[in-house]
């Protein structure tokens, strides 16, 4: 029956049921968004069931024989265009993924995520790892299990990096943070034996609506679209997508830190200018989604670091923003501030690091993950052996859980493999910012003088186009010549810190 | 198989399955509410692909012949509570109404819908009805093709009203209008022969945030639960519910009307309550939901109208108001304000009317509903109709079709049978409040003190909690010992028009 129908016929089908699909998840987005921003307290629970009847269906409809079918049939026509040909072929990548995972674990998975996030609020609040540990321990066990029902070559840990970075794997892994060690541990000394620089300006009063009005601002002139998009407020902020045309942003206002939204506005700007950037065309399609969480951290971090913290961006930003906050501002000369924002200084909570400690606190996680998975460590030994890479690496003395083994939410999601691509993230947007560097002349003119609009169209050439039809190593390699090389990071490291504490 | 189970395994199968359709229904609603406040521009057409999906869904777990047979099944158990057996019944009814549908009529209705909808736009645009036309005929025609789909005694238009206010029919609406229009006729020209009221002073500046702040403040006094809501802004204010928990309203805010916002929030206010104050336990099931619209419609006007447009809620929240706009009301004493919101003016728009002529201009609708169906007019003869109709009935004369006969969305939606529940909303309000005055001993004293616990807590017993357990009639009869009578609204205008026009 399936064999006799066109190929045009079958990929029309095809791309139905996948834009089916998204609608589902596209939908959980819109609820997910509401209850980060708007969703009134007493809400709650009965939202969590809706999510998970969507869920529900959503997997459903993705592990359907019909839809596996398709696939199949799919795979053997050969009168496919490339882009239909890797729609296809990751399709039915994700599809045969989907379907490995057995109902009972599945639900397991659910039930435990749900429990373990509960007693992770809780054991935070009281600030005591014991009281999290078991619930951790549980989650581990699955996530063992999870290793080998979806299979792995080398190190299990590299299952589940698969999940989010689709071809890492801890040789790449443990290259990149080698170097991290290596490299960066001398470079921060050096910096640490320098005087340090100034940023206490950072910390006056900033009047939250002005803040808010420079945040809009600044994204708008990022290039990112408001009619395509909003901004509002949430606890943390976020970046989430509907589909190309309807990308939301968050953010938070700190009236004791400028910084806070400031930049947080600029890297989800650089997450929602990629998810605008995708093809609308290749709704639901793989070809309409994102290379991977490694390049979309890339694109926020561009945006933030390379372009947010430069010289050259706040040469034209600054002159305003003294205007806005004059009684703060103006007596800081614009080369102070520059310092000021870029300030290293080893500290307890990742979301607050600076640019160069940030990748100690990554590869404290990821160390652990891998210890765990490959049973060198146990949950017991936890807050014992974070504790002590805390001091040996940043040199900082964990004083509790809360601000120690307890601060980030990702383990008790079940999200192990996530933490590395923030890392990667950042040395992909050393890499590709030098290439757009080597590639656009005059960029260096143009962001000093406000203007994005040749580096936003070489990004959306060059990356966000693609979707995931390159994947993260392939996509590197095309736009820069070259693998993913921490070298690229180094540089830019060392030629900025250099500057800013005269080495 | 199913044989065999116990009722109680049956039952919370059946529950779960209806769980699961009203997560997705709320999901829609979700949706539905981001849509009319916060969708950015662009994001429209696939967040209307995404609601069609969703659609489809639904519809499909709501006809699924699983959830039919266990239906089937409960219908013979004698061991059901009468709570449980009600909603076996009603899902049961709804279920066998859903299968009526062939998917090609449903197919077609939908994209007639969508077609109707936006020529309507056009049309009112460019203030031709000619251009509206066609399509409503083409409307008109699946309507009748609907009627025979879910067959009708009496009368065709039996089965489209069914569909908003089951039980109701032409035989009752008849004598409800006809009372109508002898009884409010006179009234209405014994209120014209008086000298009119001034309300001039309600369209001075009144500044937006104070509006909004005002109406957050009678929401809350009213009982509306901030934590299971919220409002918003919207275009055209409405109330949406995902759950009684979370129960939002909108509202608008014209700074040269008082009136816009105010009994806007005070309507859906009483739409909140209803929503909020019904049973949780019976979430995603008939019981849980609102008897009719009409029952719906009745909660919010007895709190715009028959408590919110009275003597006595002003006692109490005038002197408020007067501090808040004082250079527009200092010198407005209280009974001229009374007099002033209270204005009777025939007019064009229905939904600007007051709470006397508002029943003529549903009067029309019906009766031109009704001759559609019946085929005493054809969407030909509609312009002209239509026109006479106001000339006749309320001694204005039409201008133009955008302040006439496609002044309202409804037809375009396909919504015929819903004009009707407005009044007798407004007839059942006036109803319930007489039987509220007699069972509440100070309850006038008490609205003049700015306190609802007491009537608040009677609608929670009366109506609320009983969701569709009682149909329309049934409910009216419980709470007040008679079938719906318009004696009690016509009592409730003459006596209140007297007073402030003294005749």
């Amino acid at each position: 029956m399936i064999a006799n129908k066109s190929t045009q016929e079958l990929y029309s089908s095809f791309t139905e049921k996948m834009e089916q699909i998204a609608d589902v998840r596209n939908a959980m987005a819109v609820l997910g968004w509401d209850q980060e921003t708007y969703l009134p307290e007493k809400g709650a629970p009965l939202r969590g069931q809706q999510l998970t009847t969507l869920s529900t269906i959503a997997h459903e409809l993705f592990t359907a024989t019909e839809l596996g079918d398709t696939l199949q049939e799919l795979r053997s026509r050969a009168d496919l265009t490339p882009t239909q040909r890797k729609n296809v072929e990751l399709s039915q990548e994700d599809y045969e993924k989907n379907k490995k995972y057995p109902a009972s674990f599945v639900a397991d998975l659910s039930q435990t995520t749900n429990l373990c996030y509960h007693t992770w609020l809780k054991a935070r609040r009281a600030n005591d790892y014991a009281e999290f540990e078991p619930m951790l321990a549980r989650m581990i066990q699955l996530k063992k299990q999870e290793t080998h029902i979806l299979g792995f070559e080398g190190h299990p840990y590299n299952a589940l990096l698969n999940e989010f970075e689709k071809g890492a794997t801890t040789t790449m892994l443990d290259t990149v943070f080698d170097a991290v060690k290596t490299a960066l541990t001398p470079l921060l000394r050096q910096i640490e034996e320098r005087p340090q620089v100034n940023k206490d300006f950072l910390h006056l009063h900033y009047e939250r609506n002005k803040q808010w009005e420079l945040g809009i601002a600044l994204l708008k002139e990022m290039g990112y679209d408001m009619e395509a998009g909003r901004q509002d407020v949430s606890e943390h902020p976020f970046t989430t997508s509907f589909n190309p045309q309807d990308v939301r942003v968050t953010t938070r206002i700190d009236e004791k830190d400028f910084g806070n939204m400031t930049w947080s506005c600029i890297h989800e700007g650089g997450h929602a200018l990629y998810e605008q950037g995708l093809p609308m065309g290749q709704y639901g399609l793989p070809c309409g989604e994102a290379a991977s969480l490694g390049i979309h951290e890339s694109q926020s971090r561009l945006w933030e670091n390379n372009v947010g913290r430069s010289l050259d961006f706040w040469q034209h930003h600054y002159p305003r923003v003294q205007q806005i906050f004059p009684d703060n501002l103006q007596q800081v000369p614009l080369d102070s501030f520059y310092k000021g924002i870029n300030q290293v200084q080893p500290s307890l909570i990742r979301t607050e690091a600076d640019e160069l400690t940030y990748h100690f606190h990554v590869m404290i996680r990821y160390e652990i993950e891998k210890g765990l998975l490959e049973g060198t460590y146990t949950t017991k030994d936890l807050q014992q052996v974070w504790n002590r890479y805390y001091l040996d690496y940043l040199h900082v003395h964990v004083p509790n859980d809360t601000q120690g083994i307890l601060q980030d939410i990702h383990w008790s999601h079940g999200s192990f493999g996530y933490f590395p691509t923030y890392s990667l993230g950042s040395f992909y947007a050393a890499q590709f910012f030098t290439a757009a560097q080597q590639q656009l002349p005059g960029l260096s003119q143009q962001i000093a003088g406000g203007q994005y609009t040749a580096l936003l169209a070489w990004l959306r050439e060059q990356i966000h186009q693609y979707g995931r039809f390159y994947t993260s190593n392939e996509l590197c390699e095309k736009v820069t010549g070259n693998k993913l090389d921490f070298q690229y990071f180094l540089r830019y490291a060392t030629e900025k810190y250099k500057g800013i504490y005269g080495f």
